[in-house]
């Protein structure tokens, strides 16, 4: 049967309904409410980022020291066309246009799994790795997946924002454990355990640290992976910064120790090869035991409905992950290496600040303000927001990721650059010292 | 102060902890419950197409009418390798290696806006419009922003499966509206005022429809948005085969009603420009009368933690959104008209199958089996099961999207291998014909 004639607006009364064409109809009065988690104010990096942004001194050039995004330096470059050219074949062939399968390509699957087993003992296998959009997305099928009634997860303190949100949206309650500054952020385990109860469904870890720049021994790491077997809790690894170490410092994924219990491994392109704005991720299960099945059942079931990372960067990351790109990743750790050392060495030499102890990889270090040493500072939001003020210099208050009156600063950035960042904050704080 | 001396795996005891490298340490018992929502087995499209796709007589060459992917299809191709380059020129350049704002780029935000525009009296502007990573990302960011507690939502039957368990992952009340098969697929509007409640945080309406083929007059499209002032809750426009209509069909965007109420158009490249695995979507949010600000203010919340398409993709949306590209859209359209003709004219001379009405747009059509004239067949997850089991061809069986004893059938392929399609639809039901 033929649809009732009805292909233009009529103007006046048609089928018992009142009908006009004009903007002097009836207007609706939607009454319809949020979300309540989304109808409160949250803190977030971007947010206090895009504010402090608009504070900046109009006479000096902007210095972003605030947002670990390093893609666009100049002095990472090196070997990184390659990258590009990858994609820019899966594009031009036209055979990457389709949806990609829900997990991913199994081809591109298979290379996170045979990049990732590289490191540890218990091999990760194709079936074990799921594709996703950036680390973020990762971060949010993992909480989605373990958001069970009353549930509770262990989440360090200083952290990454968008894991705390996160729990918030899925319902989970953040428990905070606390790393400690003066041994080498690591972990207080007896802090751990007496966080925990019946209902923890997991730690989460992340090594190398943002926004610490630590980077954990394999003692430490076995440690952390016994007390959550012994808590009977999986660990999730966010190792976004994997491999981004240097010094004495070794990378050692925490899968590693998955026969103590299971390791949920969430990594990216995006730091180590600086593509974050390429969007893919992975997620990897590490549980040689299997006892851990239902999980992976539960994200499947999720990602079967959600959005995965686009098809033609997928077709890239074979090339992108094989072993041939050494020269452009020893590129990047000599600039990190020495950029860390030069914002190191300038920062303790700073009265009004601390740092307690050399990064040894990812591309952040957290620095303690003393207020007492600072007119008109309160708090590091002040320090944060003062500076970007005088100096058109941003960093990040640490009260966003936890840590009130301290400030983490990206030195993934040229040398040259952190120097003259460096000059910025000493002038600052030498104006801002008391006089007596 | 240095960490403490941790960089080798002892064997033994050290620090009053059990540490062991052996195999034979004591092994976990991963307890964790998941999320109870994906717990329980789902029935989703891909889930039912992978299972069905696994039965494919191997004899016969498959021929797939169960998805909606026609990227691949070389009839298709005619001026779409632009859309390619203005891709591989952004990879290229490395401009876009780095992280989008939250929301998108503003350049390509605006080209959302001013093609959304065209078509409405209610100007479209940049800060209304949201990219996502697919239409897929655009309609969980709208159904998590619509959670408030108690909440439900009006959906269409048959209608597509992502909706529903959306609902049910972000604890909406899913409640259905019958789509009318025998009035061109329309809605019965009394029927969706006796389903709203003052919990309705709105309805979800699909034009051109996926899945009845069917495209909206704007009388009907009117008299939807009067009925969702009535009830004042917002339409939320899924519009992912926007402007794909053919024969005496014109696409009318629901935002032009949005002087009724507000009006959340979600839209994509996947469907027109048929690149669905570049994940590329939106929200616009089109509200005059700015009765809406809390629902921005909300996705806004939302999508600072959460991904975004990838910023290579969204470099190129001004150059694939422009004017410029008439001869793709009607090469795709004239091929789908045929097509849709094909498959209509072959059906209605099958006795076991009815079709309603002639496809107007989409790729879509949704037809009716008669079991009573099919030996063996009690159900319309039957007659896929069988048919792909003799006849390697995939259609979607219509309980998946609400619909059963229907299947839906994707027309989106070159109209000869829509014959075969039919011909082998018409030997499977000749031979299943009663005898008396």
């Amino acid at each position: 049967m033929a649809p009732p004639p009805s292909s233009e607006i009529p103007n006046g009364e048609s089928n018992g309904v009142h009908v006009s064409n004009s903007e002097l109809a009836r207007v609706g009065n939607c009454r319809v409410e949020c979300n309540p988690v989304l109808s409160q104010q949250k803190i977030s990096i971007r947010g206090v980022v895009d504010e402090l942004l608009k504070l900046a001194n109009p006479e000096k050039g902007l210095v972003s020291l605030g947002v670990g995004d390093a893609a666009s330096s100049r002095c990472f470059q090196k070997g990184k066309e390659r990258f590009s050219e990858a994609v820019a074949d899966a594009v031009s062939s036209s055979a990457f246009d389709c949806y990609a399968p829900s997990y991913g390509f199994p081809f591109a699957r298979r290379a996170v799994a045979e990049y990732l087993s590289r490191d540890t003992k218990h091999g990760i296998r194709e079936g074990d790795v799921y594709l996703t959009v950036g680390g973020t997305q990762a971060l949010h099928v993992c909480l989605t997946v373990l958001a069970s009634p009353g549930a509770n997860l262990l989440l360090p303190r200083p952290g990454f924002a968008p894991y705390e949100t996160a729990c918030e949206i899925y319902g989970i309650e953040a428990r905070y454990y606390h790393l400690q500054p003066h041994w080498g952020w690591e972990l207080n385990l007896d802090q751990v355990r007496s966080l925990a109860d019946a209902n923890t469904v997991g730690i989460v870890i992340i090594n190398p640290s943002n926004p610490c720049g630590a980077v954990f021994s394999p003692f430490h790491l076995q440690q952390i992976a016994e007390t959550a077997r012994d808590l009977n809790i999986p660990v999730i690894a966010d190792e976004l910064y994997g491999h981004m170490v240097f010094g004495d410092s070794k990378f050692v994924p925490l899968a590693s120790f998955a026969h103590l219990t299971p390791v949920i491994t969430i990594g990216a392109l995006s730091k180590r090869w600086m593509v974050p704005g390429w969007r893919l991720g992975w997620i990897a299960i590490c549980d040689p035991h299997e006892t851990f099945k239902q999980v992976k059942v539960a994200i499947e079931m999720l990602m079967n409905v959600t959005s995965g990372p686009a098809s033609v960067i997928q077709a890239a990351v074979p090339g992108i992950l094989s072993n041939s790109h050494e020269e452009f990743h020893k590129n990047v750790l000599t600039v990190l290496e020495s950029s860390a050392e030069t914002l190191y060495t300038r920062i303790v030499h700073i009265e009004a600040l601390k740092c307690h102890s050399r990064p040894q990889g990812s591309m952040f270090m957290m620095v303690e303000i003393n207020p007492a040493l600072l007119l008109g500072i309160e708090n590091d939001m002040d320090f944060a927001r003062e500076l970007i003020k005088e100096e058109s210099l941003l960093v990040l208050p640490g009260f966003v990721i936890g840590l009130k009156n301290w400030v983490r600063i990206f030195f993934g950035v040229p040398s040259d650059l952190l120097s003259e960042a460096c000059d910025r904050i000493e002038s600052f704080c030498k104006r801002r010292r008391p006089t007596n």
